[in-house]
């Protein structure tokens, strides 16, 4: 299989922690690239036409994406409700925790393209504010949730998000407010999954 | 149930359209709201972090989002594997066309807040024309597709995602290069499933 792959991304990354935990790293070839919905890649635009990362080319020469998509197809090719459970109530809540993670990351990566991609003298102080109260709505209620209990596609999704966090707005302070989500995040990052997928410093 | 709600909202009306296949509709109480990043709504906000619709709450008092997360609950609480198929080729095709619909949404919601929310003079062309290019390269792929075999989560998902085109790009005339996929939507738009959502004109 190969995998269109930035170091960066954590959409990516969710995909690289789940078939670290499935076993299945070692089949899977990285294409690496960088991309911006400014600065499109053609390549990738071909095999995925909303030209985003992750996208996932499968033995068979299918393409796959977005992110939960990859992963599901993954746990399925190890067996099937490692990583996704069954359907019931493990399901649902992990599902959710995967929407909210990646609703967290899609505010972050639409704040990154106002401050690092847009034009300065077209950039709105609201938009950024609005993406942060979601991030910040997102966060406190992730401090009230028992994340103990599982390390299945929600708890991915949201060490990935927390991770980008700190590679991009480290000066935000996350954990301040929220040391039960620090100290989690601080035991799960230890996983070999999440360690080896680590992004590089920006 | 309870399901925040906007006519407008494409990810809304999946969730809609697949409570009607499923039979679920009278179930399901509609909580209309109106809202956008920079004006978001407290009491969803209280339920759905993210500050989102569609946001369900289930009979149980448990809240889920986003709209893949709600449909699949509603597919599991009519019995399961009714529009999202088992594990296999089916279900990665049909949640692959979900990801490219949805895709085509967030692409053209981008563009609305950036030509109808944004003050005029922080608009900048070359973000739209980026969104643009997503959503006509998707359009393209989906011409190619083979859209008549099933009705499910992905092609409920891409008559969503074409029914809010024609609702706020309609002067884009994307019918126009692809009569498969127009031809394809005509058929489709006559399910009452579809016909009973429609967005009332803008």
């Amino acid at each position: 299989m190969q995998l269109y792959f930035n170091p960066a991304s954590p959409y990516v990354r969710k995909v690289r922690v789940t078939a670290h935990e499935l076993g299945l790293s070692d089949r899977i070839e990285l294409i690496t690239l960088s991309l911006t919905p400014v600065s499109p890649h053609d390549e990738l635009r071909s095999r995925n036409p909303l030209g985003k990362i992750p996208a996932l080319i499968t033995d068979d020469g299918a393409v796959l994406y977005d992110s939960p998509v990859v992963c599901e197809y993954l746990d399925a090719l190890a067996g099937g409700h490692r990583i996704f459970p069954v359907p019931g109530g493990a399901r649902w809540t992990a599902l959710r925790r995967q929407a909210l993670a990646d609703g967290i990351m899609d505010a972050a990566v639409l704040i990154r393209y106002e401050q690092a991609v847009r034009p300065q003298e077209l950039r709105w102080q609201s938009w950024v504010d609005g993406q942060f109260l979601k991030i910040r709505t997102a966060l406190d209620a992730l401090e009230q949730e028992h994340l103990e209990s599982a390390f299945d596609i929600g708890t991915i999704s949201i060490a990935c998000a927390l991770g980008y966090l700190d590679l991009r707005f480290a000066g935000e302070g996350w954990r301040t407010r929220r040391p039960r989500l620090a100290a989690w995040l601080g035991a799960a990052g230890q996983r070999p999954s999440l360690a080896a997928t680590a992004a590089p410093a920006a």
